[in-house]
C-alpha cells in the first residue's frame, strides 16, 4: 500500500484547542510534513456523527488520514507513526521504551487530570464540579513526577526533544487553564521554555482564539 | 550498556491478580524469556514505599528491572520493549502504529472502566460505589468498539496475536469480575477463546488464588 502522503498531504481531523490534537500539529510542524487540518468541533458533536464514526468507531479526535480508507486514531500512536525514522523517535531500544513509558504516563496519569481540569473550567465553565478536588490532587501528583525527572534531565528521554516531550508539553504548558499553579515546579517551567525554543513548536490556542 | 538479561533473568515487580501486571507475565511466557517475579502487594502499599519510589517515582506496578539501575514502568511500554524483534510486534510501520493505537485505547478508554470496576468489586467490595454507573457505561462503550473490530478480524492487528491482543486480553477476559456481561459480545468472547489457545497464554488469578 502506498502512503497517502505521496499523493496528497496527510489530513488531520482535529480541534485546534485540544491538546491531544495540538500534539499532532506540533509533530507535523517540527518534521515539516505537509498536512491539511480539518477542524472538528467536539463541542458540536462533530466526532460522533455517523460519518465520523465510520472513520473512527471510538468517536474521538485527533484522527490521521493515512490513505483513502486508512485512518489512525489515538494522539500518541499518531506521534509514534509520524516520528518513526526521525530525530523525534530514539534509535536505541531502551530509549524508545522510555519514550513510550512517558507517552503511556501522559495518557493514564496526566491527561485525565491536567486536560480534564482544563476542559471542565474552559469548555464547560463548571468551576464547582465536585470531581475537581480529586482531579487537582492527581494532576499535581503527575506534575510532581515530571518535576522530579526534569530536575535531572533537560528532556524526558536522552538529550533532545522527542515525542515524549511533545505529548507532555501539549497540556502542561496550558495547565493554568485548568487552574494548576506551576510556580512550585521550576524544572517543569524551564522545560516548557526549552520546548518552546525548538523549531516548529508553538503554544496551543484557546477555544475562543 | 549490556542488557541485564544476559547476566541474570529479568526481574518483574508485579501483583499477580493485576491485569496490568498479568500482561507482562503473558509476554514473557509467550516469548519464553526467563524472569523472576517479585510479588508486590499494592493493597499493602508495597508500591509506595521509599525503596519502591526510588525505582519508580510514579509508585505503580508492573515494573521491569532491565539493568542494575534501570527500571521500566508502564505495562504497555514494557510489552513494546519485550516484543521488539518478535512476532508479537508487527514488522510493518502502519501495523506497528495500529498496535500502539490499541495499546493507547486500552489505557485510556478501556482499563479505567473495565479494570476499575473489577477493582471496586473484587478488591474494595464497594458494590454500591456511586462511580459505578458511569464506569459501567464507559466500559460497555469500550467493549462495543472491540466487538465491532473483532466482528471482522480474528486479532486486533493483522492475522496473528500481537501485544495489542495481550494488552486487551488482560482485563477483558476477567470483565465478569467487574460485573460486565459479555453475553451480547460474541466476537469478544470468541477472541478470548482464540487468545487462550495461543502457547504461553493463561488466565489471570483472582486476589485470593
Amino acid at each position: 500500500m502506498q502512503p497517502f502522503s505521496l499523493h496528497v498531504p496527510h489530513r488531520v481531523y482535529g480541534m485546534a484547542a485540544s491538546g491531544n490534537c495540538h500534539k499532532v500539529k506540533l509533530a507535523l510542524d517540527i518534521l515539516r510534513i505537509p498536512y491539511r487540518w480539518h477542524e472538528t468541533d467536539i463541542m458540536k458533536g462533530e466526532s460522533r456523527t455517523p460519518e465520523f464514526l465510520r472513520m473512527n468507531p471510538n468517536g474521538r479526535v485527533p484522527l490521521l488520514q493515512i490513505d483513502t480508507n486508512t485512518f489512525l486514531p489515538e494522539s500518541n500512536a499518531i506521534l509514534c507513526y509520524l516520528a518513526e525514522g526521525s530525530d523525534l523517535w530514539p534509535g536505541d531500544r531502551l530509549m524508545r521504551a522510555q519514550a513510550l513509558q512517558w507517552l503511556f504516563f501522559e495518557q493514564y496519569s496526566h491527561e485525565p487530570y491536567i486536560a480534564v481540569a482544563r476542559f471542565v473550567h474552559l469548555f464547560l465553565a463548571r468551576h464547582d464540579d465536585p470531581r475537581l478536588p480529586d482531579i487537582m490532587k492527581r494532576g499535581y501528583a503527575a506534575l510532581g513526577v515530571m518535576e522530579k525527572h526534569l530536575g535531572q534531565h533537560d528532556f524526558f528521554v536522552g538529550k533532545r526533544l522527542t515525542i515524549a516531550d511533545i505529548a507532555l508539553f501539549a497540556y502542561t504548558h496550558r495547565a493554568d487553564d485548568g487552574r494548576f499553579d506551576l510556580a512550585p515546579y521550576p524544572a517543569v517551567r524551564a522545560w516548557i521554555e526549552r520546548c518552546l525554543q525548538q523549531p516548529g513548536m508553538s503554544a496551543m490556542p484557546g477555544p475562543a482564539e
